[in-house]
């Protein structure tokens, strides 16, 4: 494991002139896997390797559960024509159509629900805001280990939030009872090595970590840098040259910029969550 | 990587019975630390390695994130009055004031909100629970991909979901602005070996993991057999054999069990979250 080697993930991860803030530190080929993570939207048709699928569900619920209630569960989606249809609630994202495996990653309070039913127990802790971001963030612990397990491997991945357009078409494509999300899918398969994925440039570490106190001027400057770095990077990928701000502004400029998740409080309260 | 290898740390994971339905797939030392997680909750005094923040931030912004807005940031916490502190507000967990470094895991709409404001354009969009939710999801994808970088150095950890018991406080103490949410702490250190932790079992895969359309009827069955799983693992740890079924029951029987987190909802939108 080379200097030069963690030199060259931190400077694809921040581009130059952040990346020379990031002091040296710990490395190994756990770490350099991790900061080697692109997304990738162009798969190859083949199959996965046998029993992938039972591997990358260890590795999710590997992951840390709140309270080991383990309010998560995952469809796995290998349907040509449930993909498909997937990708037209996804606002007609083609990847999701052409990975083989999209995995539908869920906050699941349904099955202590239906255990506290079974068993003649009250469940009105499920009611509340805080058991939907517990299921939340269960799935996508869950999720991110299967991520890196994915990657390991030499396939790639990218999430899809778009299926929270229409949670109700998800839900009845799927089956999901009530009481259960679909948070977010998960696209895999062999990278398309004719159509390769870039490593995207972040925010330079100093604007998202706060040493001891949160210090909201951290931001300041940083951005006009992280712009040029981001339009480098869009330039490079043949993508158009908008930066970070412009986009992401523009991304939460109202309701009508959410693609449909302005409604997913009102979707939810019909789904069975208490969101109290 | 022996065969040998990979079936142990199945067994570990799911308990004898259920490992056996876990059919051989791939496997490499990325997938085995994954599968090796356990949860540390005693810890050493000796300082972390130096530039290990440097090293943990890189990888937690190499994890993906929701249109690339990065709306998460993380507090790092050393100081060990501030620590103490925040066991206090999480129900006098000892490990929070004992762990050298405490993560705080920030859902953080502020950055946005200020760079709205400083640009004169508007961020209505942020005032929905789907901004909740964006920030929640990159908060916990980029915390676990830092806390397998840490496990890979050799590191322990262990996720504080009680930050959550009182979030007003949490904010005081670290100077959070309206529109940030601590989602949850991590703490970190070298595990104590005097007091080792071992892996704990999970549900089978069979209850998680839903093929091509959700299926309620597979958790009949899984959980007896997973409460005896989690009794024998509770007596090798010198815990109360309580299994899991009725101890997840009776953590969300009420909102009296929820530990003050029946008010986040409340708490949110006082601390500027819109949540339509």
């Amino acid at each position: 494991m080379s200097g030069t080697e963690r030199q060259e993930a931190v400077t694809a991860r921040y581009g130059g002139e952040a990346a020379r803030a990031v002091a040296e530190g710990p490395w190994n080929d756990v770490i350099a896997a991790l900061l080697a993570h692109r997304t990738v939207r162009a798969f190859r048709p083949d199959p996965l390797p046998e029993g992938t699928l039972d591997t990358l569900v260890a590795a999710a619920q590997s992951a840390a559960s709140s309270s080991n209630l383990q309010t998560w569960s995952v469809v796995a989606v290998e349907d040509p024509a449930t993909r498909k249809r997937l990708s037209g609630i996804a606002g007609g994202q083609r990847h999701v159509a052409e990975a083989p495996l999209v995995l539908v990653w869920l906050a699941d309070l349904s099955r202590l629900d239906a255990l506290g039913r079974d068993r003649g127990k009250p469940t009105d802790g499920l009611a509340y805001l805080e058991m939907l971001m517990v299921g939340v963030v269960d799935a996508a612990l869950a999720a991110q280990n299967a991520a890196v397990a994915l990657e390991s491997l030499g396939l790639g991945t990218v999430y899809i939030g778009a299926l929270r357009n229409d949670p109700e078409a998800v839900a009845a494509l799927l089956g999901l009872p009530p009481n259960v999300l679909a948070v977010f899918g998960l696209c895999v398969g062999h990278p398309d090595p004719a159509r390769p994925a870039a490593v995207k440039p972040r925010l330079p570490q100093g604007v998202v970590l706060h040493r001891g106190r949160y210090d909201p001027a951290l931001a300041d400057g940083a951005v006009a840098a992280y712009d040029a770095a981001m339009r480098d990077f869009q330039a490079g990928q043949g993508m158009p040259q908008v930066g970070w701000s412009d986009a992401a502004l523009d991304r939460v400029r109202g309701p009508e910029s959410l693609s449909g998740r302005d409604r997913l409080r009102e979707i939810l309260e019909r789904r069975g969550f208490g969101l109290k």
